[in-house]
């Protein structure tokens, strides 16, 4: 990132978590300027790259001063402490699917997708890397690029690993067909019917259709919209239930945005080494952080191969293309196999793209460029969420991805509101479907991945309304 | 086909089957052209074209002989009767994983290889599409095409299958990482762990290790080289072990080459209604016939919605792409849905380049052309298999598809064969990999889909070689 862009993105956070409030001033491009050590030019560079934004305003001889984000700081909500930690045999509803057939069509203002915005992702390249590479393939790349997959593309993402810190042998990594059939190999792979399984709570709902499809049973352990799953929970159920395995976000989970911090991660690792259960680390939205490095994942810490790390290029990249992977510690030859006897191969022309792509560089920038919108588009939407939703609403603000995690005013369902907003034309994610208990009723997750227009606002202005009416009736009932 | 291929591909099967052998006489170009009501010139097309490929030749004065071919019907195998019917525990040998890790390797001749040689396809045709589908690929199909897959290849399916005479709507077909997803998907939307399932004996590697990691029982039915599975041994094994589901292959099975006529397709599916038993189909070399019409699916003869029809385009179009399909029938919704929470999607770039190729036309010429070359290609394998394979060796010729199933004369082990094979650097694939309980050791499969040249006629003369060696010690030894 350069200068002006790393100051625009600091104080635009502050604005977005309330450090600097609406109508206060910032400090003069002179102060700033010396506080920082970087020149006056680039200070004005930053302050105009937010005026833009309209996050700031200059007001003529007196400075620039707070017009975006917040009043103050959102409150967090409360940890989801609304289980306890039973074994259940997990029954998926109707309900994803309903959900996820929705956010496909076209007309329907996707909030409840679990996708971001296509048009923040560098398509116009990949199909010329694409067009490139397709043309040059050899033809018996479609034989020797079948499962572990390419081998080019394993030491690109081996490399990336490497720059972060991590060493992760080209050896390990199986490429499969996205990060969902990644994770759900490394399950079959350490688990055998009837096995339990720890989990999130709230939870990546695959996660929950994957354990349910393998006739595995879930312990949900508590986790905190700040910094994820709760350890002593974690400690007593390895105790008590005996898992296989255990499956998690470390780094901005999906629907909390929670983010482990480091010494949690290792201590998570050093907990389950301890009883030497495997760890299924999801880690799609790593490369999506707005702090000013990539948070570690947990493989990190590993010192025995029990992480099973995976990723892929659709959250942050390649959308569609279906390139994922898994680097699977000790279990990557399983790993390997299954995916051999599962699918074969993932899509040669997609391996051999991405595989291109990152070697000519420009990743990273893109990365840049999207974390920034993103981030732009977390406090648009805090910003609106704070002015339609009604009191009592409360909300998290991520350090990365792009899931807001809100909880509803008292009373208010949040399947009637996923109803009531379907028929507005809105989809929402209700926290239902994101437990095997269809807990957090009064909970929504909400996705500003898709690029703020008028459109996105009044969805939002509408929600407000809905949730104020079914909040009053609420009231007015008992 | 045009007039002039039809009557070379007719007399090169006449050929292949031993109607016309070797030193025999081809009717005049004058009399075939009044018997067959083509311009003496479309003969003497078809008599250059069978002579440039080495299979006649003629004799100045005298007409056109037979040179290639064998010296008359190879004897069939005998009907693989060696299992009893019993229920076993799958379980899936290294041997599998050994072998396909064999057959990666370029410089090992790919005998054993499960795929045909990749240079049969129009690989470069099919760069070019992806190139000018992917530039203008809509951003928004990464979400619109997850499972159940984009709209215009399913349609285009959808139209094959008409045209072939069958209606299977659009609406029905589920698009996935090719046909091995397509079948694992639709074999666990049928069955819970511990349930029993049919299979062929010998049988597909990829159903035993399906069967095996979803915790299933096989049961396996004698399968004859002809004609396929045994109806009889069916009919006792459905009532005896109530199975879950059944899973073979109607056309040119994968080991056998067997071809099931219609008539037995349809008592097939008669069969299993009476017993409500659902029909996996894998049915990914139909498309590869060397008769004149494309053998029926199973499938044509279901009215109930019990047979899960599935292929690819990985055996006949595009290898690598990883497109495949299934139509499932009653059992579409919950294949859809198991595909969306095991991989999501399939390739969009992939799908959407197969969809703009089955658009446009030219499908249908090429395989034209594969099968013609399979076709030959038999035809040079059965010949060299005869002159270099000891007496005792018996081969099928299948009516289509790219394997031979080869039985080994008395007391030579195809499991040594593959080891002193692969030692010279020629792989092939030993009987016991198609059966749980490790039969059919003195089967191999031989893989003619490779372009034949000098290398290939030397390593099946030096398979005949280590088959004589081991035969011969098998006489000393007692």
């Amino acid at each position: 990132m350069k200068q002006y862009e790393q100051l625009a993105f600091d104080i635009a956070r502050s604005i977005q978590e309330g450090t600097l409030c609406r109508g206060e001033k910032l400090p003069s491009i002179r102060k700033t300027s010396f506080n920082r050590k970087i020149s006056p030019s680039t200070v004005f560079q930053a302050y105009y790259l937010l005026e833009a934004r309209g996050l700031i305003s200059a007001r003529e001889r007196s400075g620039y001063f707070v017009t975006g984000g917040g009043a103050g700081l959102p409150q967090l909500p409360e940890p989801s402490m609304d289980t306890d930690s039973e074994v259940t045999q997990v029954d998926v509803s109707e309900l994803v699917f309903e959900i996820l057939e929705s956010t496909r069509a076209r007309k329907v203002v996707p909030l409840g997708s679990a996708f971001p915005s296509p048009l923040l992702f560098p398509m116009a390249r990949l199909a010329r890397t694409m067009s490139a590479c397709v043309q040059s393939m050899d033809p018996w790349s479609t034989v020797t690029d079948i499962s572990p997959g390419d081998a080019n593309l394993r030491r690109q993402i081996a490399l990336r690993y490497m720059i972060d810190g991590l060493h992760v042998p080209a050896g390990e990594i199986v490429i499969t067909n996205g990060a969902l059939e990644g994770l759900n190999l490394c399950l079959q792979a350490v688990t055998k019917h009837g096995d339990t399984v720890l989990i999130e709570s709230p939870t990546f709902y695959a996660a929950l259709q994957s354990i349910e499809r393998n006739g595995l049973k879930a312990v949900e352990i508590p986790s905190h919209p700040r910094d994820g799953i709760d350890l002593d929970a974690m400690e007593h159920a390895l105790k008590r239930h005996k898992p296989a395995a255990c499956w998690l976000m470390t780094n901005f989970q999906n629907p909390l945005g929670s983010l482990m911090p480091d010494e949690k991660k290792k201590d998570l690792v050093a907990l389950l080494t301890r009883f030497n259960v495997p760890l299924i680390e999801d880690d799609v939205y790593g490369e999506l952080y707005f702090g000013d490095k990539r948070p570690k994942p947990a493989k990190a810490f590993d010192t025995t191969g029990l992480v099973m790390h995976c990723s892929s290029f659709s959250k942050c990249l390649a959308p569609g293309y279906r390139v994922g992977w898994a680097a699977p510690g000790r279990y990557a030859k399983a790993v390997e196999r299954l995916k051999l006897t599962t699918s074969l191969a993932t899509s040669v022309p997609a391996q051999i793209t991405l595989a291109s792509y990152l070697a000519k560089g420009g990743y990273d920038r893109h990365l840049r460029s999207l974390r920034h919108t993103l981030m732009l588009q977390q406090m648009k939407f805090i910003e609106a969420i704070e002015r339609y939703f009604p009191e009592g609403t409360r909300l998290s603000s991520p350090a990365g991805g792009y899931f807001l995690w809100v909880k509803l005013p008292d009373g208010v369902n949040a399947l009637e509101l996923h109803r009531v907003a379907l028929n507005n034309g809105i989809s929402i994610a209700p926290g239902p479907i994101f437990s095997s208990q269809k807990g957090f009723t009064d909970y929504v997750r909400l996705n500003y991945g898709h690029i703020w227009d008028e459109q996105i606002e009044a969805s939002i202005a509408t929600l407000g309304t809905i949730i104020n009416r079914l909040a009053k009736r609420q009231v007015i009932k008992p």
